[in-house]
């Protein structure tokens, strides 16, 4: 990593304070020596932390002083004070906490005070009580940054997989009618850029799986393999992006075939994630594409459950750290 | 396994003589020691397996002889000579050989001769141009031993993981209309009773995945869960069957996970073989559960392209022989 420049330290939101992000944020900054991760700062509360992390912590004057304190403490950038947290048990304060959180670390990403951002695990339900209208973080973001949210491509990326839902947060039975050319073509140009552009990979290789059981066994398991995925994966190879399939889904992710491509596009939520969360259920990070910022998120949820209790495995939350490092860092070189 | 009683060699079809089902055969009796695997017997063409394997084969007057013959030769049943065998070039006269193997191998299982059958993989295609018209050799061998194909359930085996797919060959989108509380009920009966006759596991846990994504997020990415799966789920408990879920499919499949059921019953064809694949793409064994014969098959195809060539990896075909002879054994001691 020495050969790229620095990029500003990254703004790691600690999402709703109730749930494990404290101690997870808290545990990657004690990890940092030993997993080498680059320089970031929290945002949230300092109560919340210190209710489930005894080390130090550095409230921030101006986030520009995080770099200069990340030797010697947690740096914190302090949002209104949400009043007492207990963990495990969210209230409205948490929620608004939360919030403001991710609204400040998309800020100073937008403004360059931030290298980029790494958004901790929130409530749904909380936030939608607090009359945040969003469908998730991720959409929130991408209207922040200007772009619409169907501009935005969710990634799953661990060690040795990256999967690309290209349908996500749907009925199932909706999935046939709602996927399009248009739709498979969009998200993928936008992957493919990402790849070279965060992940410095020169020509991105992107394996289509097939909607249908055998990718549709030559029509005779369902059309949309010839109507809709075959159709996309011409067009995308008109652009000179390379691309092949679509593939029988089953056999697309066992180690071999895995080395045949960079991401795998696949047409619906679970084909995307069951792959990706049987490998790496600990070190998967939800990584969002086609931002003007870097954004990444460790892929798992607020695990009220167990919050505060030191059972929180922060694994993710390091590799989602140093994931939105190294992307931040490959976009200052390649621009 | 010296506790158990010795079934009679179990009949090994080597389904297409030009695919690469002759060669992983004779690999699995030349690995019969190290691997430790029950006695068997081919049937098949005996040109077949001279044609890529220079071992020596022991051509049964009768099939009784099979036990004796199995450390000096692969003990071969000839079927009707299908002329010269072509690696990688199938024809209709492999095809006629294919079936009658297989047909050979149900008979003598269904007679006592054999002690189960392990199905080499078919072509399809070449079946069907023969006048075959079963949507696989399941569906035939169900019908053969006098079971309707509806209550012959597949299971994928691997060494972590059991997945059943509820519903199978079916495009996508046909997937939300055809699950029922009654198809889900019947296979995990049949799954449920299989699991304690032929894998001794007295109490079988069975964890339910939902069809949709979240396994439909209280009903807002879906009701299949609240009006399919839930109340096959109950139903089931009602019998005092082990059962959970329905649980996000995605959460499901990594280690920690898989300790916590014997299968995963799966609602369509990716969903479970999607994670089965993924970790045993080498050794998953494809089982037919609720036949009165032990069936077992290595989960590939006739790879064409590679028969002949020495290429083939036999490991799925010797792990579907280990499992017929484990399940062959534990059906004489459960009766």
């Amino acid at each position: 990593m020495d050969i790229f420049p620095t990029p500003a330290p990254l703004a790691v939101s600690i999402g709703d304070p109730a749930g494990i992000g404290p101690e997870i944020v808290a545990a990657a900054w004690a990890a940092r020596r030993s997993e080498r991760l680059p320089a970031f700062f929290a945002i949230g509360d300092r109560r919340a932390l210190e209710a489930v992390w005894d080390g130090p912590i550095i409230t921030l004057g101006a986030p520009g002083e995080a770099a200069a304190a990340f030797d010697d403490g947690l740096p914190l950038v302090q949002v209104d004070d949400p009043g007492e947290i207990i963990p495990g048990d969210p209230n409205l304060a948490g929620a608004r906490c939360a919030l403001d959180s991710l609204e400040i670390a998309v800020g100073l990403a937008r403004n360059g005070f931030a290298g980029g951002i790494v958004t901790g695990p929130v409530s749904k339900a909380q936030l939608y009580a607090i009359g945040f209208n969003y469908p998730g973080q991720t959409e929130f973001v991408a209207e922040r940054c200007g772009i619409s949210a169907s501009n935005a491509v969710m990634m799953l990326a661990g060690p040795t997989l990256r999967t690309v839902p290209i349908t996500v947060h749907l009925p199932l039975a909706d999935v046939p009618r709602l996927l399009t050319v248009d739709l498979i073509v969009a998200k993928s140009r936008i992957t493919a850029r990402a790849l070279m552009r965060d992940y410095g990979i020169e020509r991105p290789r992107l394996a289509f799986a097939g909607l249908n059981p055998h990718a549709g066994e030559s029509g005779t398991l369902g059309r949309e393999e010839a109507e809709i995925i075959r159709p996309a994966v011409e067009a995308l190879q008109a652009e000179d992006i390379n691309v092949h399939g679509p593939l029988a889904a089953d056999s697309m992710f066992h180690a071999p075939a895995r080395r045949h491509y960079d991401a795998a596009m696949c047409m619906y939520h679970d084909q995307a994630l069951i792959p990706l969360k049987t490998l790496h259920f600990d070190d998967g990070v939800n990584v969002t594409l086609g931002l003007p910022i870097v954004r990444t998120s460790p892929d798992h949820g607020t695990a009220f459950g167990i919050a505060g209790k030191g059972l929180a495995n922060p694994r993710a939350m390091i590799e989602a750290i140093r994931m939105a490092g190294q992307c931040a860092a490959r976009r200052l070189t390649s621009g």
